[in-house]
């Protein structure tokens, strides 16, 4: 498994090596590296932990890199991921283009309450028929704190396999779900506290 | 510095010793891991990384520890935090409750677009004026990929101690100023990774 840190760096190494590509067929560590400002060991780790291995004195083929690196973001296994909860939150994660980058879709809400729905909000009923008809594998929880554990078991039903829950600190699922908690108000919490030591 | 699981466990801690607070006036950490649903030595470690001693036998002083986790949560040591780019993102941000519990209050964002001003969103002219008047310490990044940077600069200026930002990979800042990075696309990327891993 790819670290999360070196993750976050492939988007920046695919969007260099795609304008590269053009230019040269190979390309070495040192100029990657110098490019884009990162450590060359760092470089070369990341490339490493991709299973892209440079050839002594020539470097790394740019476009087997480039496909080594979209193979690990998933750019070309392509998954959608719902939301449920339209509030503010839920609306700005699906406004929101970031995803894409990851081979991520995420085009429709789900909302229990009347008058959020429409456009791409559908009503609540309608996510498990939703799911199994687009093999829909994340649900991301956006509802509030005591809505949370009722979503996520409705995911469970209709299929979702991984769960992102920006709403509860704590889920009761069965096993082989994934989940990740995110905690807004703690990573603020932390960078409070950054403060006070500086 | 209290390590980020131990500082998401606090508020559930907090909660809980309030709660007991009427009924007695010392707490063993066998009691409180049972009633949390949470290892022993989970809880002991916590405890004593927020410098609060459990007497053999007896335990915890429960008000003590109230206010150990009240200090280190910097429930009574207020600060105030902006938001930058009042999107769909950045007022879901103005809106969120959940900072409240770690002393942090979010009421005012700006922007530079004419139709989003109005209420809580002030033009981006006021925000030093504002960041003076009101001694701000932390600013929220909202804005576009491309305005990022600008954005992180106005806010130095304006005396801004820690920036939170959710809408580039990196800033150029200058030393002093306390940064975290929030990716949501890669928190939502790790997540696939673990499904095609189960």
């Amino acid at each position: 498994m790819v670290s999360k840190a070196t993750l976050g760096r492939l988007p920046t190494y695919l969007e260099y090596l795609k304008r590269q590509r053009v230019l040269t067929k190979v390309i070495s560590s040192t100029t990657v590296s110098r490019e884009l400002d990162l450590g060359e060991v760092q470089v070369r780790k990341d490339f490493a932990s991709i299973s892209a291995n440079g050839k002594p004195k020539t470097g790394y083929n740019v476009s087997e890199l480039i496909d080594s690196i979209e193979t690990v973001l998933g750019t070309n296994t392509k998954c959608e991921a719902v939301i449920v909860g339209a509030g503010r939150l839920g609306k700005a994660l699906l406004e929101y283009g970031g995803f894409h980058d990851y081979g991520i879709t995420v085009k429709t809400a789900f909302d229990s309450t009347q008058d959020k729905i429409g456009g791409s909000v559908l009503p609540i009923e309608e996510l498990a028929p939703y799911c199994a008809l687009h093999q829909v594998e994340i649900g991301i929880i956006t509802v509030p704190q005591d809505a949370a554990q009722k979503t996520a078991e409705l995911m469970v039903k209709s299929g979702i396999k991984a769960i992102w829950c920006l709403s509860a600190l704590k889920l009761d699922l069965p096993d082989g779900i994934a989940v990740h908690y995110e905690n807004l108000s703690l990573s603020l919490a932390n960078l409070k506290q950054k403060i006070k030591i500086n």
